[in-house]
C-alpha cells in the first residue's frame, strides 16, 4: 500500500476568503481561520497550498492575450505564438495548438523588509483591472553565480545597489505584477522566474522605463535568459 | 507540436566534478566551465540542474536504512516502517512495498551571510563517511505565518534570536547534513523541509544535544509539523 500524503496540506492553510498571491505582488491581506500551534503570530497573509499555487503559461494558438510582440533580451528566444493562454490548476491540460508551457508556482517574497512589504502592501494593485488591456510575460533565468551567492550578498545586489523594489514602487499602483518561482519545481525548467504584468495602455510607457531601469541595474549582470513577450487582451 | 523547454538547462549549469550539494550542507567548492555572460563572478558551487537536485525519500521494506525509531515531535506521525530508501534520480520509481514517499530538492541557501558560509564550506563534512553508521530524516513543515514573514523578519528570529547556523556549526564536522525543499514542488507535499543527518555511534548523544537546543529556538515556535525518524545502516 502506497500513500502519498497530500494530507493536511490543504487543512493546515485554509483560510477566509481566496487565494493570496504570493511573490512581490502579494494579494489582500487574509487572516487564519485556524489557531496556530505554539503561539505563533498571525502576521499577512497565509500561503495557499502549493497546487493552488501553480501556474501554466501556454503559447499557442488559444487563451485570452493576443502576442504582439516576443524578443530575446538576453539568451535563447522563445518560438513565435500568437496566443498566450494562463492556467492556474494543478491538472491542467494544455489547449490544442500549444508551442510550448512554462510552469511556477507563487511562494514566499525572497528579499523584502518589514517596511518595504508594508509598503508594497498598502500600494500595489491586483492583476485584471478592467483597464488594464495590456500585459507582459516574461520569464528569467539567473546564473548559476547568482545561486551560489549567500543571502546578504544577493540582497544588497537586489536592492542596496540595484533598487529593485524601490524601481518597481515608483510605478504603483499602474503596474500589477505576480512573480512565480520555477526554481524548485523539481523538473528541468528553462526559467527561474516568470513575471506577469498588467497595466493600462495610458502607462505602456512608464512600464517600458521601469524595465530599462532595472535591466540597467548590476542584478541583471546574473541574468542569463530573458524573453520580454508583450501581450494585449485578446 | 509541442515542446516542453528543458532545453538549454543541462549546459548551461555544466560544470567540471560532480553534483554540489545546495542548502546549508553544501557541496565542495567546483569551478564553472561555461563562461558567464556579463562578467558575473564565479563564486562558490554552481546550482546543478534541478532534476539532479530531487531526492525522494521512501519509507517501507527497503533501501539502505533500518528505521529503529519514529515519533512525531509536533503534529501528525508518519506510518511505521522497517526501512528507508533515498533515491537522487528524477525517474525513481517508489521500491516494492513503499509506504511513504516524501520529495525536496536541494537548493540555494536562504538564509546565511558570506561569513557563515564560509565558516560552514570550510568546517563540514560529507554524507557517506564509512564511520557514519547513525543518521536521522526529520521532516519538517513550518506554519503559514512564518512563510508570511518578510526576509528580514525570518533571518531575525532564524540567527540573531535562534542561533540556527550557530548551533549546527557547534557539531561540525561530527554531524553531516543536506537540506532539501519541498515547498515550491507545485504538488502539495506534506513537509516544507527534508533534513538529512549522517554521523558516528559517537556522536548520537551531540545530535540529541543539537536537536534540544535548536527545538528550544523561537524559530521552531513555527513549526507545526516534525517527525523524527532515526537510522541505522542495514
Amino acid at each position: 500500500m502506497k500513500r502519498s500524503f497530500p494530507d493536511t496540506s490543504m487543512n493546515r492553510r485554509s483560510f477566509v476568503g481566496g487565494a493570496a498571491a504570493g511573490g512581490l505582488a502579494g494579494g489582500v491581506a487574509v487572516r487564519l481561520v485556524s489557531t496556530e500551534k505554539h503561539d505563533a503570530p498571525e502576521l499577512g497573509s497565509p500561503a495557499p497550498p502549493p497546487q493552488a499555487r501553480l501556474f501554466t503559461f501556454s503559447g499557442g494558438d488559444g487563451g485570452p492575450w493576443s502576442v504582439v510582440d516576443s524578443r530575446a533580451i538576453v539568451g535563447e528566444p522563445l518560438p513565435a505564438v500568437r496566443r498566450l493562454d494562463i492556467a492556474n490548476s494543478p491538472t491542467h491540460t494544455a489547449p490544442p495548438g500549444t508551442v510550448w508551457s512554462l510552469r511556477g508556482v507563487t511562494s514566499n517574497a525572497r528579499y523584502i523588509t518589514r517596511a518595504e512589504k508594508d509598503d508594497l502592501v498598502a500600494k500595489q494593485a491586483e492583476l485584471g483591472r478592467t483597464e488594464a488591456t495590456l500585459a507582459a510575460l516574461i520569464p528569467i533565468r539567473k546564473s548559476a553565480a547568482w545561486w551560489s551567492l549567500p543571502q546578504d550578498e544577493r540582497r544588497a545586489i537586489f536592492e542596496e545597489r540595484s533598487h529593485h523594489v524601490k524601481t518597481g514602487m515608483k510605478y504603483l499602483p499602474a503596474i500589477a505584477r505576480r512573480l512565480h518561482h520555477c526554481r524548485d519545481l523539481g523538473t528541468n525548467e528553462s526559467f527561474d522566474f516568470l513575471t506577469f504584468f498588467d497595466y493600462a495602455r495610458a502607462d505602456a510607457g512608464a512600464f517600458d522605463e521601469m524595465l530599462a531601469a532595472l535591466r540597467a541595474s548590476e542584478e541583471w549582470k546574473y541574468v542569463d535568459r530573458e524573453v520580454d513577450i508583450r501581450l494585449v487582451r485578446a
